[in-house]
């Protein structure tokens, strides 16, 4: 069988690892070949692709990125998008597709699927871990470290002078990083996206924090808004959304803060360094394990499937399930972590 | 209410967020008061113990170790064993336990709530991962990643020289470090104590590689051993289980590969460096969730249980469950990850 | 003899290791009695000591941040400020000072010791390495290390991905950490405080990397100055010093970039993660030495002078030559790294 | 100009941030080609090579190992070795030799520089730091960070269990990363090949440790040996160096540490994982910078010289001097370090 590969959305540490077992399970068991799109949909839509074999894949387990590439093309709304892609399978003689990508390229794969006959099987992956169809996605593991780390750094500092120091870490629309990160760095605030916050009550648990000598460490979401946006706009410093892009929303938590507090704040903006270098070795694990269930998925002509972890299983789940439901953090879980606020 | 807090067994990263949780949420949200005994069961025993308040669970996250101390005392195996914690416990006027371990201690801890009266919750700890009751212990995802970290250096060595390069990790009864570890880390051989290995079959998967260029990395549990024991004696580099320890099987695997394939082979021997220093994001999140749901339990009164992860949810299970059997890798498993060997 | 340790201005990787050497080394070969002064010239004004004993410093030596606390005072700016210290001294009996700290703290004591018969010895402490009586200061390779890796993760993006990296990095005055960690991470572009910059060089050096399908990574001081501040002033986006200073300049050359070269670009900001954390086995060494040196300059009554690295060895110079002149990168050496922009 | 380039003797990290260094500045800023000669003196000797271009360098800079390969083919022991070589020069029109190594390779360099007109340059490296020409060489300090992480984490353990640890590292005939490591991760006992080590004193040190009620930690480099080689051998544990090398002196050490003072004791060998992987920042910048004044030398016709590091400048010596002195700790400095252990 005839095999096609494809990552699409943002890069996400692991996804060479799927690509990998996908490659060395499916050759050496099942001796099916394999032809890697570049950059998503869109080689599939141009017709341009490198060949997967074994050693095309040796060595890139611990690589961050993707070796196709990615883009955020959508086939769909492109013209003629699904006879592009019809007839790039038909020259390429492909029998079926793995997808590897999130809410996006798994939406189109199930479209394809359903609706143009295109047999497809997904991986899902978001670094931000807000797909409900599978306790985890690869990457997050890897972003949540890296966010954890920095914050353990800024703990010293924390120790010998009296700073806020507020870190933003991404999660533009669930707060998982956030969440696990600043559980994990043992943060003092913790602001998601999910639920809008009271910088009043940030700097209540900021002074209160001060009182126990100790120097307040604020982890915010890139995607957390406060409460109150009539009073933020105000001050002239938040006028919408996208004015709050304009430094960040860590970077103006930090100036409002010190504000409202007179107390100095310095601001951490870790970006894409979360979302690169090696993968840790729980996503390499996972992403291998969705590689490896993947490929038997499209042996077994089990498509329109997706594989996805329940506890220490790889299971199936329609494709459909994949962009059901945002996964976000529920108020229950954040209220338990908020024993350790302030 | 009172409660006791102790830490048995060998170090594991995570202690101290345990601890530190069960604390901050105890005194926080319920009032509750906690002693800490020393060294385990050994403290209960001797009625050595120490406060813990909020500030003596400050900074304790991020550290490995147990500020309590540790111990593998039996008290079910000293004298008047029983009569002494219970004497403790009325002296302390402890009026229930958190005990925090492996099989034994958590054996222990069922025993003494079944049979003495003695109030307790488990939070279940092994670096190795083989309680059948959870999902995942923590400690665990620290350990792969340091063995991980170190398979990824010797791929340098791998790809510039033709050596063989035999790690050994930790995993005396289970291979779990030895399998999430030589998976993510891209072995070419794991071995691991739940099926014995055929040097020879070893010797091929080594020889296989080299053919492909590049000098093979077998990762082997402390634990694994050899097939053909008489073969082994034979040499006489292997005559018991005890002299396989004299230098540990990395070493002696490291020598049957030379003698058997003419190809230098260097061991590296991890050792305690995979139990030390601080814990994953990972393992900080699940034990500081096991501390929260561990002090819920007391304060509801539901002794005889013990927290446990099934997927991304702590649940609480019966005690005795804990030590009701081994979790060790089956053969499937094993199986599924053995398209990576050669 | 009782002798007085101080730790002044920001905090650094390895200050602990200085105080825990200079403990070791004088308590056990000389028989000296230490006492450590809260907060730097602070504690010394406020008469606020603790005693520093072997195990006071025991466990130390990988903890950032100082354990003795920090702070900015001048107590020559301070009314009485030289009368009061003179009277803790006497009060304390204390007859010589180790003083760790920077430009600030160093330049007291010189004049302390010179004008007011304080007998003092110091310790360079600079993260940013702009002292110029040594080779290097202790804390700057820890902070390198740290961006350095940052660095190595944003290329993961810039491979899969076409988008313009920037990281902002420290050096207000000096731009040694930018260089050698743009260097060490393979940075395209550099920009340090020592030669204002051209955005349009800045944009034509992005422009080139992406013609070799590779995205831009910037590494940019904090202190480093656009040239034509006229320019800037007109986009309304820069108005002065402490305007770039609202966002920081890596936010406002992220948003330059994008507008004239139509890419979209994105900001990482590492702020006081830089400084925390463990120091690097370097700075332990170097901060042990210098530790271990200043206490034989204190036992031999060498007073006025300060350590200093030369090559492999520490050495002594006067107190005076810290202050002497900024340590910044000469143009020949910015100069020979070029080669690798664009 | 067409300039040869080849990597011989042990892997080490930096190695192929030199080759790139070489390769940019050298085709950049000076217009010459470059060849790449395969593992090492060998593919000088069979004419093996692959063209250096900036393409063929690019990402390597983190990259550990080399992207050349590497051998021990000493071609003055070959038959018709310096025949070969100048054929292959000649053949290829190769007119100068970039040669990066260690002792051997350099040793090489310099005979066929000085007694048969190859114009060679030469590069030092080798992680053990034993080269007395230069400060340092590239890699040393990348395993010394790995080393002090290893030790970082045994003293989890030694807080809170009472084993003794020991922890082997390299250095055949130089303790450099002993002495390194070892102060910076705060053994308690270091052991280097300089100094013939006595038993019975590291048994006191361990007990002295222990009486302060912590574990101690032994670092001990591979090649250091015990005093009495005699009393040794009565034990049938070590009769010769052959012997002590077939479990290591570290497994031995711990052996005789427990026979003799009835504590437990385990052990860690780190191995090759010491020299693998990604280099330091010291490293990267160190290697870079010997490869950027390497090439200026070639540019200059400077041949028969060495890079070397004096301080924080790249100077250039002859190139026999690489080989003249074996640089081993002298006693003063490992004395200077005494008064930390036990």
């Amino acid at each position: 069988m005839r095999v096609g590969v494809l990552t699409g959305g943002g890069d996400c540490p692991g996804l060479n690892a799927v690509i990998r077992a996908v490659v060395r399970k499916g050759v050496q068991e099942y001796g099916h070949e394999f032809t890697g799109f570049r950059d998503g949909w869109r080689g599939l839509l141009d017709g341009r692709s490198v060949r997967l074999d074994i050693p095309a894949v040796r060595g890139i387990l611990p690589r961050g990125g993707t070796i196709l590439g990615s883009s955020r093309t959508n086939p769909l709304k492109e013209e003629d998008g699904v006879a592009r892609i019809r007839q790039t399978l038909a020259e390429q003689r492909i029998e079926a597709l793995i997808t590897i990508g999130g809410e996006d390229t798994l939406g189109v794969a199930a479209r394809l699927c359903a609706d143009h006959a295109v047999r497809c099987v997904g991986v899902p992956k978001t670094i931000d871990n807000d797909l409900s169809a599978t306790d985890y996605t690869f990457g997050f593991d890897t972003a949540v470290n890296i966010a954890t780390e920095a914050i353990d750094r800024l703990h010293t500092t924390a120790e010998s002078h009296m700073r806020v120091l507020v870190v933003e870490v991404m999660g533009r629309h669930a707060g998982w990083i956030a969440l696990h990160s600043g559980l994990a760095g043992g943060a003092n605030v913790i602001l998601i996206p999910e639920q809008r916050f009271d910088v009043d009550q940030v700097c209540a648990w900021v002074n209160s924090r001060f009182r126990a000598s100790y120097a307040p460490i604020v982890v915010v979401a890139e995607g957390a808004m406060p409460k109150d946006g009539d009073l933020v706009l105000k001050d002239g410093s938040l006028d919408s959304f996208g004015h709050v892009r304009l430094s960040g929303v860590g970077e103006w938590l930090s100036k409002e803060i010190e504000r409202r507090t007179g107390n100095e704040a310095r601001t951490t903006v870790l970006g894409h360094v979360q979302r690169g270098g090696t993968p840790s070795a729980f996503d390499r694990w996972l992403a291998t394990r969705f590689g490896l269930h993947a490929v038997d998925a499209v042996h077994e002509g089990d498509f329109g499937t997706m594989v996805a972890l329940r506890g220490t299983d790889i299971v199936r789940v329609p494709l459909a399930q994949a962009t059901a439901r945002l996964k976000t953090v529920n108020p229950e879980l954040y209220a338990e972590v908020g024993v350790f606020f302030g």
